[in-house]
């Protein structure tokens, strides 16, 4: 399979990574990232979710961080919806896109949701139905393709399974998630196989978490089977340094560099978005997490002045 | 080509890392380094250079570094040397190997050693020569090899150029160094192919620094060469999270959780040599540079009582 020659990247820095972040962030301070990110290129940003407030407090000015960005035509707006109830609520948004999800391990589907697979994928069933219904995008995250901190090893076969259950109640696109960072480049392919077996290349994305420094790497094997869509976090967000067993999701500059580097085509100026990335990280006063949005701000000449 | 079944990995860390931390480490605790190192299972180590104390006083107690550490068979042990002074000054410290070194790069090499590239293969002839002589094995570490300060981006052809320079004065094996970290997967697999030209695969390894992210990613692609020797330093040591333009050596930890996951034998056990990895962070005084170390270290029981 040659490379692709074309990458898209979600960014779910406002969402998956801030609702990962202890600090609570204000809503124009969101708002000011969604703004720098499309500035920066990014054509699909995850921008909130729509979930209880008693679950995720980072989360509960939804409503108004999405009555705040300014839309841009050609880019997709997308929250994360839980339940029905979710969907109902984030509907007034106008969200282009839902993320719905399950766990491809069971016992983290208890233990994140209290829910069994099955159970997750009935709740979601009419959500789907609903959605697609409205002309709304579904894209489904199934997190713990790869390993589970309850379980172990994730088999390939549990993400089939999950990935089949996705394609029954017309979520349109699979996210195969290594949710806990444990994967690396072989282990990584097979999940992403074991999705297109249900699903398109067209209709799989990688998203990888760099906690054991794999996430670039395996970015590069998903590549490798002609996988051309990642999530990923500006600034690494979703993992901070300072809170025990914190798992970051890859940082879109790291990955952007190597995609720029290898002649890869994603619409997206590395230097805006590593602007980005330090707005972003100056507001949470603490380093970005990503590796090339370090090294590009240190050459840069304020940065030699100061 | 196959993916090769076993990785050998040569620690650089108390070397090429510690002379680039601006601390100075007494030789006790490179001493401690070196015994944890073999402890976890490494095979060859840098351990020290004799470069004069003036130009690197990091490396003074290099003598003392020697005669301290205890060495275990099957262990090879190597300094760096720039010249016939400092080979000589060398040899009674027994080294197993000498590593000597030239860029690829013509402005590099001026600014790093004041002296051209065929200047500085004219200077290391009757080095390796005598080194040869005496039954020490010689590497060449090829700095720039894909990118320089000062120049941009690297020719392959100014790669193979050097590697053919190497080979004519009696350089066993060459290192293929992505010095400033700016490489991305084919670049890297252009500059090993390069040096291959005049190399057996037996006799190239990679040293890839992760300033960018992007050094795993690069040894997954050398791998796919069937490269199958790589440079690397516990704890990402080299660079400092503090400096200024600091580019650091790739984490051993983080390479070897991917060969691990990959099946691919090292002999190294992770879980002694993130032990290494505590012992010499804990010294410097600041969070070890592997993403793996730090997330295996915070898993651990008594971090997580602590």
């Amino acid at each position: 399979m040659a490379i692709p020659h074309k990458v898209k990247l979600v960014d779910v820095g406002p969402r998956d990574g801030l609702q990962n972040e202890k600090q609570l962030v204000p809503a124009e301070v969101k708002i000011g990232l969604v703004q720098r990110l499309q500035a920066a290129g990014l054509r699909e940003i995850e921008v909130t979710s729509f979930v209880s407030p008693q679950w995720v407090p980072q989360m509960a000015d939804n409503a108004q961080v999405m009555a705040g960005i300014e839309r841009r035509p050609g880019v997709r707006y997308s929250v994360l919806v839980p339940n029905m109830k979710g969907f109902e609520a984030a509907l007034p948004s106008r969200p282009d896109e839902i993320v719905v999800f399950a766990s491809a391990s069971e016992s983290f589907s208890q233990a994140n949701i209290n829910c069994s697979i099955a159970g997750s994928i009935e709740r979601f069933a009419p959500v789907v139905e609903a959605a697609r219904a409205k002309g709304i995008h579904v894209r489904g995250a199934m997190s713990c393709t790869v390993g589970c901190p309850y379980e172990g090893e994730v088999a390939p076969e549990q993400v089939v399974r999950l990935a089949g259950l996705m394609r029954q109640i017309g979520v349109q696109h699979v996210g195969v998630a290594d949710t806990i960072g444990v994967g690396t480049p072989r282990k990584v392919q097979k999940a992403l196989e074991a999705a297109l077996r249900h699903y398109a290349l067209d209709d799989v994305s990688g998203h990888f978490h760099d906690t054991y420094g794999q996430a670039v790497a395996n970015t590069l094997a998903a590549l490798e089977l002609g996988v051309w869509q990642f999530d990923t976090s500006v600034a690494g967000l979703g993992g901070c340094p300072y809170a025990k067993g914190a798992t970051g999701n890859v940082a879109t500059e790291d990955v952007v560099f190597m995609l720029d580097g290898m002649g890869i085509e994603t619409g997206i100026d590395l230097d805006k978005l590593v602007d980005a990335g330090l707005y972003i990280s100056d507001y949470l006063g603490r380093p970005s997490q990503s590796r090339a949005g370090t090294a590009i701000a240190r050459k840069r000449p304020q940065a030699q002045a100061a």
